[in-house]
């Protein structure tokens, strides 16, 4: 295996401003595309680019293999815009590789993590015929949300036919233990206004006898949670799976320092519901939080009103095997009947269902594969965890094409993607290839 | 007396547009001075331009006669700017009568209520010497709070040494129905600014286990008012001057309609403290009204966050005897130990006292003068009623003064001041014309 020669490549890589939100970068989104093909037909596989209404995705695809396992990897060759250029100590796209770091936008979030499994395949291929056939697809509008990537799914259902995905766009649950993450919350967004009155009157020739519509959202706001910290809305719980013991005993194996991680939010107490510990409550159990609020006026200085209106953004994250649709209806029918409180316009925005493959259920063989080829790459036992956040990608995996996800983060928590001075650790580079190596070839020993 | 004659100086003064937020309208503000200077010359009295750091003030006077009250009478003649011309049915600086009604920016806002004490003096002087000596202040920065008005009356306290301020700068409390007003509100404004933790912290990733800034800045203000309406903060209602037998008559003789009033504010109940009239809430008892707050995302869409960061703005309204300080002390107090939500931060605002004359006390022989003038020439009892707004000015005439004022309002409900198409009733002008002549007059009976 050619170490420097896939370093050498990942910082060509990584030297193309391929910056999807910004219009002044598509050229380097074609070059990005091209890139990669270039790269795939080197290696002799097929390699197509997919347009869609927006940026194109980048499709690579290795040798059918009957009876064998397909696996479809995912990630996405655009990256955040960097352009705090001040606030970099190495131009973002002048990849300079320090301290057994490589520093440069997209270095870990995705081009480093999507480029390890490349680089993989590229040595695997240099020993001989693979173990199993590989699909990969690269899209190029994760930072704008992948707007196009369902119609794409949709469109390629029959070109993206697998038994499992892999993703590694996530970063190890702690710095250097690996891990793999088999659960997403899921999210339902939405947002209340109220209105108490026809207009804002003066606060002095009406105020004490006019409804205040900051009070009452406030009152609506403040009357959300119990005070045991439980969102009183009812059927908000419905459907959230218990934890098992075996699923317990795995989050009790993750390491967890509750004062670096309160240092790190920077509050002087941690909260949540009562009865469950900090890693349930963000990972196991359902939450609401307020997103932004406002009402009367915002300006500087003062205006003496009663305000009228007042609104707030919500959004709720949910846990297997809670419905976006239903929560956002138990959520509906709290909020309009509170009519003490004024007019209420209740505005539901998108939502995304929660993700959890069960790691003792139908696909436990392949997360024992990739738990091996883990533990054996980088010397100590895997996280085996679930995952706070919403990762939209999988969800479509799972409704459009019907495949499971892995989420196989080689990221560090420390990587600063999306803020200046993004890196990726070489270290996790090393061990991410032999993983991505090991797993696929013990992927050829499965049959389906 | 030359009715016709009154009227048209009128219509000259509000065809200036004299409005003082405007740079380029500050030749208008000359034009104004100066037309005031050359009216009052023309009758024989003394005028001057007093400079001041912003526009100037007009300052009329004439001739002392000993033994007998000084009245000053105070009004400005700046004017709301009238940007919105569109929506005027006839140009703003062209003073237009239509159905008894003088229409124009600034006609009842104070050009014509302070006009109608210069007809009023114009046709005493013709008749031949004045009962009593009279100074007129007419400003040109009440609309834009006059900020350089407390300055002035330091430099001329002596010059505007009186018996009583008159100040006619308010409606009738029903219309056509003369009024009174004998009190008004006081205020403090203050912001509370709320941090719950160092930084805004990913929704997915953190919520539920991170304290979220809007949810304790809700309960902060839902806790404010408990559920009779009541302000919870202790000593709040500290020095609240408790209404007699005779207040409350007065009180009671006020035609209110709620039912109007309600449809006013366009709201489906009114609200406040227990046991207290809907009146007695806006007039006798001291309010606080979040006036705007804000916090986290503002923006359109969604962002998935748990704010760190919150924020609201205040106005308590006060009433006799409350001091500003006290209260802002008590609020304060209340404020600062809630740490159990997040570290507050209480940002004090500027204040101003409450103001009432008592009407029955040592100046009640003015207001008894007032009374039987108003009586006279509207042809019905005079209401004599409290205010809820604060006018700062008032505070002036009594802290840098010592003066008390009686406000006699020329103004109707609906002479949409501030707004577009503002009108002043020609009715309202004759009768206030006659209500001034015969005060005025009355005032020489008067030793003191």
């Amino acid at each position: 295996m050619n170490w420097a020669e896939h370093l050498e490549s990942l910082q060509e890589f990584v030297s193309i401003p391929s910056v999807s939100t910004d219009p002044a970068h598509r050229p380097d989104m074609d070059k990005a595309c091209q890139w990669l093909c270039s790269w795939a037909r080197q290696q002799g596989l097929t390699a197509e680019i997919w347009p869609t209404a927006g940026h194109p995705s980048v499709y690579v695809e290795t040798r059918p293999l009957p009876d064998k396992p397909v696996l479809l990897i995912y990630g996405h060759y655009d990256v955040q815009p960097a352009e705090d250029v001040e606030l970099w100590t190495d131009p973002p796209f002048r990849p300079t590789v320090r301290e057994d770091r490589l520093y440069g936008r997209g270095a870990s979030d995705n081009k480093g993590q999507i480029w390890t499994h490349c680089a993989a395949i590229q040595s695997l291929l240099a020993e001989g015929p693979l173990p199993c056939q590989i699909k990969i697809l690269i899209e190029g509008e994760e930072e704008v949300g992948s707007p196009n990537l369902p119609q794409l799914l949709e469109e390629r259902r029959d070109r993206l036919n697998a038994d499992l995905v892999l993703v590694s766009d996530t970063s190890t649950a702690v710095k250097g233990v690996p891990t793999l993450h088999y659960s997403l919350r899921g999210i339902v967004i939405f947002e209340v206004h109220l209105q108490t009155a026809g207009r804002d009157v003066h606060s002095g020739v009406f105020g004490g006898t006019s409804p205040n519509a900051t009070h009452r959202l406030a009152q609506l706001i403040a009357r959300l949670h119990d005070d045991q910290g439980r969102v009183v809305i009812p059927g908000f719980y419905n459907r959230v799976r218990v934890a098992d013991e075996r699923e317990k005993e795995l989050l009790e194996r993750v390491p967890f320092d509750a004062q670096v991680y309160q240092e790190f939010i920077g509050c002087s107490e941690l909260v949540g519901e009562a009865g469950y510990s900090t890693n349930e409550r963000r990972w196991f159990r359902p939450t609401l939080d307020c997103n932004g609020l406002g009402g009367g006026f915002q300006g500087e200085g003062s205006k003496t009103i009663v305000p009228a209106r007042a609104w707030a953004k919500f959004s709720a994250r949910l846990v297997a095997d809670q419905r976006p649709e239903e929560v956002l209806e138990c959520c509906r029918r709290w909020f309009e009947p509170q009519t003490w409180a004024g007019r209420i316009d209740f505005r539901a925005d998108h939502g995304g269902p929660p993700y959890l493959l069960d790691p003792y259920g139908p696909m436990s063989g392949y997360l024992d594969k990739a738990r091996a080829a883990l533990r054996q790459a980088w010397q100590q036992e895997p996280l085996l965890v679930r995952h706070g956040g919403a990762i939209p990608i999988v969800s479509q995996f799972q409704t459009i094409l019907g495949l499971s996800t892995l989420l196989m983060g080689f990221g560090s928590p420390d990587d600063a993607i999306h803020s200046p001075n993004e890196k990726f650790e070489l270290a996790n580079f090393r061990r991410g290839l032999h993983t991505s190596r090991l797993f696929l070839s013990s992927l050829g020993n499965l049959r389906v």
